[in-house]
């Protein structure tokens, strides 16, 4: 059966919104290609995103750019060339390769969630429900980790190996300290990105859902963990959301809690108010593409479901069709552990500073080399072992002789090679990680939910009803015929609605009734015909995509229609 | 000495524009990431160029977004797997590897331009200079080819090779039949793209200026090679260009010939309209990025110099206080090179259809199989040779015919076994490739170039006189002190322009000097600052970021101030 998946894909092709990426050679699994509608529909989501979640904070979040390959030290250092992979399987006979927990889904009913198992517990299934190729019905292999970034190298060196970044969060990581500095060292500050990330999945399916290549759109926010309040939290408390959490999820629990972000933070179930804050405006967002709040829910991520990095994690879903829940965005509460990581591959101070309300008094030891005993037991070395003492953090020296003899390159400290003094100084403040909330969104498929949410039929034909704001082209003219005068004036028209800024096409091909047809299949919300009555008193005719009503205005209040018709 | 490229480098850094990606881990040559004010400026480059190249041709040209990672397949047939690529040298001694060229050039003096010239005319240079290597004086090897594609592969097989593309025109080409049908086969049409590419340059230097992955800009614009009249042509007819042609830089001419387009293109000097059109309207955007004609050319490309697809190019070049004369776009005559090369790797028909003005009538020769002739010498095989003749193209069957006997998947199809009828068909029109022109931006160096045209010095302190469009902060807004209302006065202000979609700063943090010394340095045209008059009468100052004068006007006049200048 044809079911709204295969209908919003057979429109989104024929009318060019999107499509397999290289057709002409067979196509290529996971790579979409955007047409000119889908391109602009793409853009209109991209800039409403960053509405919501960039320009309402100016001041707060900076957009920035950065590049899609990296070196590899970055991703030792985040743990993805360690963890960022799935479970695989060959087959012995033919050598096919596969997901091991698809396979096992497509094989076994009624299966538990697979997610988060074991290498060996994934083994154990496959051997105890004798899973098979299932092309060849060969025997499977052990399962392997496949690592899911793409790899290549820089330069002329095939040591210089490089990864495409699997999400754009790195990039703001690593650039922290510097964008922390050049902004004044202001806490919290959020740095976002809308850019392409590529992960290397083992055979997407799912078509625009699923793809190894598509542009994220994502905020890493930093906070002083002392300091974790969200000074915007008010305009969001009462918000109500839709929670299925860990514990619900565990008791099997499918019905979704409904609760305010409030009460949400007060019971602890959302570990980070701007983790929540940001899940109130994800959404709103989201009810702005066409998605109402009832078809849409957080679901807490189980532990040995959670990526790596994270401490808690939401994912924002909505209901498809056919694909049921299906992940929009992710909110996980990174914590510190991407900058201490980084700091610690990178040997690189990524800490930010927090001023004391009032600086503090503290003492601080200072290593006296005591000579004489120097002298006595280490004959020739005494300079050297004098230096050493001397260009040691002294509290780290202090820690180190407690427990008695310590070897510095190669030359033994004693204990009573060393006398501490103390001295009080005043500190201003003190360095620490900020913690990080996440919000991380994925373009190409809001464009396609955007999509499934618009799609309407009406007496057997096509309507996209896209939000206003969103619809690629606003505004169609059409001369009713192409002679006396009609075409002339239509094109007058079109350049007038486009003088102002408003997206129009003009169409002068075909019936009028074919011409609305296609513009209801792009979803263009308003369609303005010049007929021989415009050619008399000057008005034309407006019809509305979703009601298919027409109305007749004078053409000098046109504009003033339009621009309050898409405000 | 410091120069210009060194003091915009620095205010780019310090200022939060760009710097060189991956800092904290020392750094990777050919790639940057840009900050917050670097982001918004090159987004608005991006837009102008949407505006000039896009929106101006709505209806004309479309863009669309492909990925950046592509199967081999596509760059097999492009060209890319074989000429994309520099000449390297390796130190027999210490194994470093150097790009030939920029070795020649750094050790031998005056030497001739090395663009185009063969490995075996490098190795003579090199032998004939006693070139060594430059970092332990080592024996070098014979050049060889180093490709310049970066290489990954894409799901669990490593047979599997991809691309990352070096150009976002293929996403385009292989598009282009797909989107020229459902366009309503009209010619002529343009795709347009704006993304990120990369190209793995053996050892970038010239920082921002030569970028291993960087944000292209570009048109693919098909029209039929029999009618290839650009019908814009007349709006750009009598701008000036200059161009320095193959012929003068051959007699070693240094100064172009200043030109309207109407004489380059009646003197052939440019081989397309639309080559033309596009390098008219490229002018005037890099003149509105703040580049002055007379710092701006057009210098083709000798034929040894061109890209294997190329006809004919021109590389619009800007003068740079360093680099001197530097490419910002590149204007290809693509010609049928990349369709026909894609029709035949793919097997795809890629024609485009021409309408003849009036049906033509054809003489079409039909196979007709002679049976007896046939049962005579072949006995079994009658059936299957009478069916390979059916379905065989008639014309090119008789064609094959003509020279004796053939053989047809392991079957002897004599000259006797047809006879050959002709009918006469109507045919409404022809199939054909379409021919393009492709103007090419670099979005980074845009950035680079952009600040620079726009960097001064005053009094010691810096100013970034950006075009005001492009500014990436339009106003800012200052509180006098931070007391007696005056503060929270400055924040309703703020609010007021934001709310009116004008980017703007608050900024309280130290002397009203050094808050715009702050502007100066990032561009901002106007700085607003609320005093106590302010509290009195309801009027604010406003300063000009570049001639430092200051106006007053009452606060109800602001945002109508404010949108005339920067309309």
């Amino acid at each position: 059966m044809v079911d709204k998946f295969d209908k919003v894909v057979d429109l989104a092709k024929r009318r060019g919104f999107f499509f397999p990426s290289c057709e002409i050679y067979g196509g290529v699994a996971g790579f979409l290609d955007f047409g000119p509608m889908g391109t602009l529909l793409k853009r209109n989501i991209e800039n409403k995103w960053r509405e919501f979640f960039i320009y309402k904070h100016h001041g707060l979040v900076y957009e920035i750019e950065t590049p899609v390959v990296m070196p590899s030290r970055v991703f030792e250092a985040s743990g993805h060339v360690d963890h960022f992979s799935d479970f695989i399987v060959e087959c012995s006979l033919c050598h096919r390769r596969f997901r091991a927990d698809h396979l096992i889904a497509d094989q076994v009913k009624d299966i538990e969630a697979l997610e988060g198992k074991s290498a060996e517990e994934l083994n154990v299934i496959i051997h105890e429900n004798n899973i098979r190729c299932p092309e060849c019905k060969g025997e499977l292999s052990k399962v392997s980790k496949f690592n899911l970034l793409f790899r290549t190298t820089i330069g002329p060196y095939t040591e210089n190996i490089a990864y495409m970044r699997p999400e754009a969060a790195q990039g703001m990581f690593i650039n922290f300290k510097n964008i922390y500095s050049i902004m004044r060292e202001r806490l919290p500050i959020g740095l976002a990105q809308i850019g392409r990330v590529l992960r290397n999945e083992i055979s997407p399916r799912q078509g625009p859902i699923r793809l190894r290549e598509f542009t994220i759109m994502e905020i890493e926010f930093f906070f002083d963990p002392l300091k974790p309040m969200c000074n915007l939290i008010n305009e969001v408390n009462n918000n109500k959301v839709r929670l299925l959490t860990e514990k619900m999820i565990i008791t099997k629990e499918e019905n979704p809690i409904e609760i305010t972000i409030g009460e949400a933070l007060s019971n602890k179930l959302i570990r980070s108010e701007w983790l929540a804050y940001f899940m109130a405006i994800s959404q709103k967002f989201v009810s702005e593409l066409g998605v109402p709040e009832n078809k849409q829910m957080f679901l807490e991520k189980l532990p040995n479901e959670r990526a790596h990095y994270s401490a808690q994690t939401f994912d924002q879903v909505v209901m498809l069709e056919r694909w049921g829940w299906v992940e929009v965005s992710g909110h996980a509460y990174r914590t510190d552990y991407d900058l201490s990581r980084h700091q610690a591959y990178s040997g690189y101070d990524l800490t930010a500073f927090r001023r004391f309300e009032t600086p503090k008094k503290e003492e601080v030891p200072i290593a006296i080399p005591n000579v004489n005993a120097i002298a006595k037991s280490a004959g020739n070395n005494i300079g050297k072992i004098i230096s050493k003492i001397k260009n040691m953090n002294a509290r780290e020296l202090k820690l180190a002789l407690e427990n008695g003899p310590i070897i510095i390159d190669g030359i033994e400290v004693k204990p009573e090679f060393v006398e501490f003094k103390y001295e009080s100084r005043t500190l201003s403040g003190e360095h620490f990680i900020p913690h990080v909330a996440e919000p991380s969104f994925g373009a190409e498929r809001l464009v396609y939910v955007t999509m499934e949410y618009a799609y309407r039929e009406k007496n057997g034909r096509v309507i996209l009803s896209l939000p206003r704001n969103l619809a690629p082209i606003k505004v169609a003219v059409f001369p009713l015929v192409n002679r006396d005068g009609l075409r002339e004036k239509a094109l007058e028209v079109y350049e007038l609605i486009r003088a102002h800024g408003i997206i129009a096409d003009f169409d002068d091909d075909g019936s009028i009734g074919r011409r609305y047809a296609r513009a209801d299949e792009i979803g263009t919300p308003l369609a303005i015909t010049i007929d021989y009555r415009t050619m008399d008193d000057n008005t034309v005719t407006i019809r509305d995509r979703d009601t298919w009503e027409q109305i007749r205005i004078p053409m000098n209040e046109l504009i003033e229609y339009l621009k309050s018709f898409f405000k």
